[in-house]
């Protein structure tokens, strides 16, 4: 069996999936947490081969983390899929609807994509969450996890094939390509027609990869070259507090903050402390001339600072000599996803939340807060650095097509 | 210059229209209105060149109409420009809002893409339809409107790009890539975080390739090949008029019948007089044995013709046993663009709804109401067979993107 063979079992599963009650798919989500917890000795041990080959291979502490479960990790993506079945489920729903003069009546209304794909790397949770996320908004998944989460992956696909078995659905909505390596990502860019959206998550150049090389729409989930700008009428704790809490949180995340744009009228007064702050959690500060002037422990930024997604605890830093120059610093290095304001100022809020061109805009708010679970989503399946579609955290709702349906009563066009 | 640069130019122009009031894209629309009307003469003789050239490389009449342009379809062309400024701006809707429980006030807004691309083939018209509707919801084009029409386009551009001078808004707004042959196309399907979004307008063959060979994300408005399912309830009168108004009133048209199926409990009552009604307007009816039992004018079909998107008086006729049968021919052969049930049957009506897969499903009426003007939106863009961010017919609301604003007093993440 080839992996479009598969992908074309998760298709003709699909069907059946997209008019199930809610009721049929929250029972498959509950069986499949349950299952979790049940094989988490099972899955354990599978993820441990993954491990150590990871170590082995040299692979990264970060990264062997990430793809390290346990018991109590487990028990999180039984949580998790709980807080699922909890939300309302999108399908259904009628987005708009009209009358129209002749007497049709039509209204359109939330239906499942289909078949949805994800690739991704060594992130052996993405596997249970977007399945979750997935069979809830009626659509069947192919999953392309990575060798490295090889075994682990094999285990996870098992449980959740039995949780649908046991709510009465088709095994086949879940497929894993992994065993075909290459070829599986491939022919899964490759499937136009069988597969209905993929979602790429991981490095930059995986989602590189798979945004030129599909010919299946993609939603791009993208990188965060974050910024921050403090203007001249920004509150001193604010930006002291916001700063840190963006940059030091949870630094190796999408939202954290990566470069901070000073506007020289408060440099003086506000930068040494804000810098201070960063440094006394280990934050090493790549600043520009100005900013080394007035925080000698900074080091000299270069160009490669400005387009960095650090993931660690390294901030660009830059003393900007008003807000246009910080517009246009960002329009050249942002990527889009979060950029924040600190200001007293109505005016340059509202004109910075109008002109900046990305996911999320921000004032006086840390950008951390870019996330479906904070947006009250209650799950997510990635942001969408994307405009086509989905713009920012994805929930539910964004695993989800439309359709019009037409009611009439004889109606011909004249 | 290379296309590319024009493309750059179309993109920094952008961020001028995205935050322009309605007003004064209205008055730019109504500016371009005026002056299409006074250059017709201009226009219609730009247009002679194209037509002459069409003439002598052997162009089909159909294509040479469509590149046609005379004084009322330039009229019409203005009435249309009218017609878009009376539509709601759709910038600046708030599509979504929230209080969260730590005080930061989310709101999703609608806002433009940024830069629009248009492929389109010797429809001179789409070249005027597709600016007015991208300046409206804010957004900058890059056309490429085939060589075919080159002269005709050149001189629209030049009114267009006028008329938004004339409004005080940059001409760069409207770019042409027409004079770098396939390589203009080329590099807009390359311009990945220049051009927001994609739409080919076109023959299959040209949508085929724009899908596979765009890096940028693409709206695909595809080809319909539409079935009617008549149902053993149907009502015979409407069986004869929906299925004729289908087929008859424009075939050349992508929400044209294409394929009609019949239950066989009502073949012989039904079918004779429905196909009796087709032939005296001239249609050729392709039907498989069941049929041509019933209808012996008819020609045998093959498997062709299922596939079939004629765009001509050509039907494809098939009798089945079921609505089973119905919906696993039309799982197999459908273009997901329109499919029509003629029923009595509420039961069978909303099961047809429920399971038929197309961007519009209907019921009693005739498939040519798959139409943006029809359904109400002024103005369509094209009709989107995929399930990606639209489905069915596109207005302005289509058009357009949205981002997140955050407003916070210094919330940070725990």
């Amino acid at each position: 069996m080839s992996a479009t063979d598969k992908i074309k079992l998760a298709k003709k599963a699909s069907s059946s999936l997209s008019i199930a009650s809610t009721s049929r798919k929250d029972a498959a989500l509950e069986a499949i947490a349950k299952l979790l917890v049940d094989s988490t000795s099972e899955i354990v041990s599978a993820n441990k081969k993954d491990l150590e080959k990871a170590k082995t291979d040299g692979v990264s502490e970060g990264l062997q983390d990430r793809l390290m479960l346990n018991a109590e990790r487990i028990a999180a993506l039984a949580t998790s899929m709980e807080t699922i079945v909890a939300l309302p489920d999108p399908i259904g729903e009628v987005v708009r609807g009209m009358s129209l003069p002749n007497g049709l009546k039509l209204s359109e209304v939330r239906v499942p994509f289909g078949v949805i794909g994800a690739i991704y790397e060594a992130r052996p949770n993405v596997t249970v969450d977007i399945t979750a996320l997935a069979l809830k908004s009626g659509n069947a998944v192919v999953l392309r996890g990575g060798t490295a989460a090889e075994n682990t992956n094999i285990a996870l696909v098992k449980v959740l094939q039995q949780g649908l078995a046991t709510a009465g659905l088709s095994s086949d909505l879940v497929q894993t390509v992994d065993d075909y390596g290459r070829d599986g990502a491939n022919e899964m860019m490759a499937a136009r027609g069988l597969i209905d959206v993929l979602i790429p998550r991981g490095s930059a150049g995986l989602i590189k990869a798979v945004v030129e090389g599909s010919k299946v729409p993609v939603i791009e989930t993208g990188d965060g070259v974050t910024h921050l700008f403090i203007d001249e009428s920004a509150n001193l704790d604010w930006s002291v507090e916001i700063v840190h809490n963006s940059k030091v949180q949870r630094p190796a995340t999408c939202n954290a903050l990566e470069t901070l744009l000073v506007h020289q009228a408060v440099a003086k007064s506000i930068l040494p402390k804000v810098l201070k702050r960063l440094a006394d959690s280990g934050v090493t500060i790549h600043g520009d001339e100005e900013t080394l002037a007035l925080f000698p422990a900074a080091v000299a930024a270069t160009e490669d600072d400005w387009n960095a997604e650090y993931y660690s605890l390294d901030l660009a830093v830059r003393v900007v000599s008003d807000m246009d120059q910080a517009l246009q610093h960002i329009e050249k290095y942002s990527t889009h996803h979060t950029e924040v304001i600190i200001t007293d100022s109505q005016v340059n809020a509202e004109r910075f939340l109008a002109e900046v061109d990305s996911a999320v805009v921000m004032v006086n708010a840390a950008s951390r807060f870019t996330d479906g679970g904070q947006f009250g989503f209650g799950a997510e399946v990635g942001i969408s650095t994307q405009k086509l579609h989905a713009r920012g955290p994805m929930g539910l709702k964004e695993l989800t097509a439309t359709k019009w349906l037409v009611r009439g009563s004889g109606q011909t066009r004249n």
